[in-house]
């Protein structure tokens, strides 16, 4: 197969990914900001550590910064709009849970609501960051996990005949998977 | 929509994720070891970073102390059945490349091989690593990308037409994209 050198800043060789709507309490002004991420992972197991990108001229640095925790809150295929919106706005200027309408689900271990939208949402408390390149990770240990009720299966994997998760593209594009293409190999010790 | 509470780490609530093939040449041996992560995300625009986690229990991780560099390659949906051998075999006992006949494709910009089959590779520069849980993430620079002729637009993003990527579910589960749900809004600046 026949490849090409492409300028590292000019393809997106890193997606598609799930969009992660990323949830800071904005006391101040008594909302929660919500804004939408690709640059995010789980960390470690044991304990259990998810990170999510941002760059320090967000409101939301701001806040995480402020709060100490933050939700990430995971969206599907029919909700690209609001992801779209979630980045168009910013917290600075717009209360963005009144704008559009959002409703919140209470948080159950921390104090920062998640997106009652969303078909899984994760609390997670703030133990540390690190300022990589133009963003701080934020890394968070997972305090509580509330799923869509039926989302995933008895081991924990996504239903996928029950959610179609929101994916970004790049350049404003969105996209989700086919279910139809799951396959199952035997789980071993990885390498 | 009803939610319920799941334990932190039972619930895989981060996947779908693509598989991240790691390289890292193995001096002593002669080979390159390439294992898979679903754990990775890009970490900064400028400069281009992009991060992976690996176990410190892992050949992986003790090659990439030793080279300072690593290649991060992106599978199709027909390359399940490899990612699960790499993650089967460890490179402590197995030179995979070999065992598997792997083809490489020499390096542009650093000294370690990619994996030819797949539609996209790149060149990492070690530049920081931070131990985070039970896992270490390793932080490199790209330095040069390499793609399947044809596998990107003009913008830099994925021709889902082209290539369907393959995606980690858990579990031993794997799926790709559904291209025909691609759907493009107007970008604009983040919040």
């Amino acid at each position: 197969m026949e490849r090409e050198s492409v300028a590292p800043g000019a393809c997106y060789f890193y997606y598609p990914r799930l969009v992660c709507v990323v949830g800071v309490r904005d006391e101040a002004r008594g909302t929660v900001n919500f804004a939408p991420v690709a640059w995010a992972s789980p960390l470690s197991s044991d304990p259990p550590l998810f990170g999510v990108c941002l760059s320090p001229s967000t409101h939301s640095h701001h806040l995480v910064l402020r709060t100490g925790e933050f939700t990430v809150n995971f969206l599907d295929r029919t909700q690209a709009e609001l992801a779209q919106s979630l980045g168009r706005l910013s917290g600075r200027d717009v209360d963005k849970v009144a704008a559009l309408g959002l409703l919140l689900e209470p948080p159950e271990s921390l104090e920062t609501p998640s997106l009652a939208v969303a078909y899984v949402s994760a609390e997670c408390l703030l133990r540390e960051r690190h300022h990589l390149g133009d963003q701080t990770l934020f890394v968070g240990e997972v305090q509580a996990v509330h799923a869509r009720t039926g989302a995933f299966d008895h081991e924990g994997v996504l239903r996928t005949d029950v959610v179609s998760p929101l994916l970004y593209l790049g350049s404003g594009r969105y996209v989700t998977i086919d279910a139809t293409t799951v396959t199952r190999l035997p789980v071993e010790a990885p390498a």
